[in-house]
This record gives C-alpha cells, structure tokens and sequence, in this order.
C-alpha cells in the first residue's frame, strides 16, 4: 500500500506491523492508498495506481478531495473514519471559543515579549463563555458533543440544521440569519459541500454581534477568508 | 477616596459618578482607599492616610497584600470582593486547561510567524481533556465552578480539600502526593497563606505524571516558580 496522508508516525508504525507500506509517494501498483483532505485524489492519481488499486481509505470525516464518480467507474472503494475525531474536534471547538474569549494567544505572546507588566489593565480581560449566547452552524455529531461539553456553562444554545424536529433539550432552532444576529460565540459544524462553500460569507459577517468570536474547526472554504480579514480589517 | 488598584476605567468612572477620586496616589487625608492584590496596604501607607481614613476596599478575592493587624489597631475596616469573579476565574483555569492540552498559544505563533505549512504533523496533536483525570487541589468556590464547568467532558475528578465529607458527586478526595500522582490535569485552586505557600514545590512537581499540565489561577507564589522552571527544564 502506499500511504499518501500525513500520518502520525505511530500510525505509519501499526500499518507497517501488518502491510507493505510505501511512503514515497509512488502509487503504481499500490492495492491500498491512505490519503487525507489535503491529497486530491481524481482521475489521474487512480490511474497511476493502475488495476491493482482496490481502496482508498481517507484519514479524516471529511471526503471533499475524492472524486467519487471516478473512483466509482474504476470499482475502487473509498473510506472515511467518521466518529474518531468527533470528541477531539468538538474539545478543539470549545478551546478556540474560550482561548479567543479570554485572549489567551495574546496574553501568551505579550508574556513572551516581556511586555506583561507595562500591560494596559484594560486590554486583556476578555469575556465569559458563561451566560453567553452561542450558535452552532450545523448539529451532526461535532455540533451535538460541542452542546454536551458546554453544558456546565449554562450558555443560551442556538442552532441552525437542515433536519427537522427539535434537536436538542434546551436549544433553539433559528435560520442562519438570525442565529448569527443573535449570537455572542459562533461555532461552525458543517461538511464542505457546493451549498456550505462561503456560507459564512461578507453578508453573514455583517450580520454578526459586532466583537462577537467566530470559531471554525469544519473545512476552511466554509468561510470565505477575503470576507474575513475584510470584516476584521473594518473593526467589526 | 484615593484609588491606588488597577481598575479598569469603566470603574474608575463608576466611582467618580459618586464620589470625590483621586488617582495621583497620595494617600493623605482620604476616608476610603481602593486597593488591589498587587498594592502592599501596610502600617506606612495607613498612616499616610492618616486618620480620615476609614475602609479598605481591595478589589480581589484575596487579601495577602494586606497587613491586617495594622489595620484591625487603627480602625479601618478591609472589605474584598468574593464571588463575583469566581465564574470568570474558574473559566479561565478551565480555558488554560484546554489551552495548554491543544498547544493553541503555540499553534498561533506558528501561523503568526508563517510557519504553518512546514510544521511536522505530529508536533501540534496534544491532547483531549475528555477521558482524562483532572485534579483540583483546593475545593472551594472556584474549583466548584471549574468541575460544574467540565462535567460535561467525562473526565475523572479528584479533589484534594481541608474540610471532611463528601465534596461532590462522583469526585474522589485524596490526599495532595495521591492527587498529583494520578492527574493527567492539576488544576490549583488553594488561597495563598503561609501553609500554602510553595504547596507546589519541587518534590510535589516531582510526583506529577511526566507531561502532566499544571494550571494555577491562584496566587502565583503557591507554585514554587524556580522549581517549576528547573522541572520544565529537565522534561519532566
């Protein structure tokens, strides 16, 4: 196999206990390629393994990089691992959320400049989660554990979803538009798809809480980064 | 009034809608001083205010800063501010928690200093608060609010406390070495006195897990810092 993705070290490790594993980027021949959203995996790359190739098992939920009808026609199987990074990306959520509320990037910086004590006092104090409002784009599985991890902070939970039905004890459904007027945290929790591409575009940055924390652990085309650094360069 | 504290300046305006301030520092002939933790209220500064003066007020839980009896033989009353910044303190434990297990300052001067896309994949992964044990040395206000905060992280809690019974649903009391013996997470939360002063000293760093993260939002002096540093400077 050959194995294309970015793997931790101890995962190259356990695949080489049982398998002959390339990582030299070679696919011909390959049986197995592991790949990760960052490796276009299209016509060409199948190709270049040849009739050998039987699976492509894609380290991460998202599958954004595969062209599925390709793989499809050319009978090779594909692979995601939902689920094992829902805890760890949810946790990752809650963290930027209260690292940007409390500053902690720029504490940290200042300590390491040595310019704590000439600190303004005003500067760093930051805002609490708790008692805030906090809207999650999107309730599939990240979403849902980001709602169970905050539930000690007693936050006024908004969501947005496709599905129907009440989703949550104590969360409320709201279009997109108003859930990002509405909010003092934004968390986004949905795949790249052509509808989610820039759905937090330079119209939903105008509609947010000025000063309000936009925090996203999905896919990055999510939001459009040009609307971004324009909404931030404005003071917004 | 004089106010010596750092207060921020929306309270400093708060004070002048009512009362007569003064923030030049001089003390002399002032009924009422605003101090904080960082301000040594002592004999000299007391009758440097001389006998006008009639309250202390320390913006702060703790009151260290402050000579006690010297103020009980002149009459001066001291008053702090309990409770009303243990939510925010406790937020702040449980954001530099998650801070430090998923190396965010780090990461962020990285991308700051364009070194993103060079970064080795396994260097930035850290680790989950979820599954973890966490200790909380000291189980007063604020360590309360810290476990209310992180229940819903499924995490192991072990407390280490003065006052006998059970503290909390589902927390486990140990003693200080056991505590720090088993916690992935201590988290310290003791006010400073002079049994309390370098609790956290070298043999205590010692019995920490390797790779351990230690959070103080308490007084800085309860974690010997030269210990702390040499412990950090061997790996440990």
């Amino acid at each position: 196999m050959v194995v294309l993705a970015a793997l931790p070290t101890v995962g190259v490790d356990l695949l080489r206990e049982r398998l002959d594993v390339a990582t030299d980027g070679r696919a011909a021949g390959a049986v197995a390629i592991v790949s990760d959203p960052s490796i276009r995996v299209d016509a060409d790359l199948l190709d270049a393994a040849d009739s050998s190739l039987e699976v492509v098992a894609n380290f991460g939920v998202g599958y954004d990089n595969i062209d599925l009808d390709a793989a499809r026609v050319r009978g090779v199987r594909i692979t995601n691992t939902p689920g094992v990074l829902t805890s760890a990306t949810a946790e990752l959520a809650v963290a930027l959320m209260l690292a940007a509320a409390r500053r902690i990037a720029e504490a940290d910086a200042m300590v390491r400049r040595d310019e704590w004590a000439r600190s303004d006092t005003d500067e760093l104090i930051g805002r609490e989660l708790a008692g805030a409002t906090v809207g999650l784009v999107g309730f599939g599985r990240i979403a849902r554990r980001v709602a169970e991890l905050i539930r000690g902070f007693d936050v006024r939970l908004l969501v947005t979803s496709r599905s129907s039905g009440t989703p949550w004890a104590g969360a409320e459904r709201l279009k997109l538009p108003d859930l990002l007027r509405a909010s003092d945290f934004v968390s986004v929790h949905v795949p790249l798809t052509a509808e989610t591409r820039h759905l937090i575009d330079a119209s939903a940055l105008a509609t947010m809480k000025p000063g309000a924390i936009l925090v996203n652990t999905s896919r990055g085309a999510v939001v459009d980064t040009k609307a971004l650094i324009d909404a931030l360069r404005s003071g917004h």
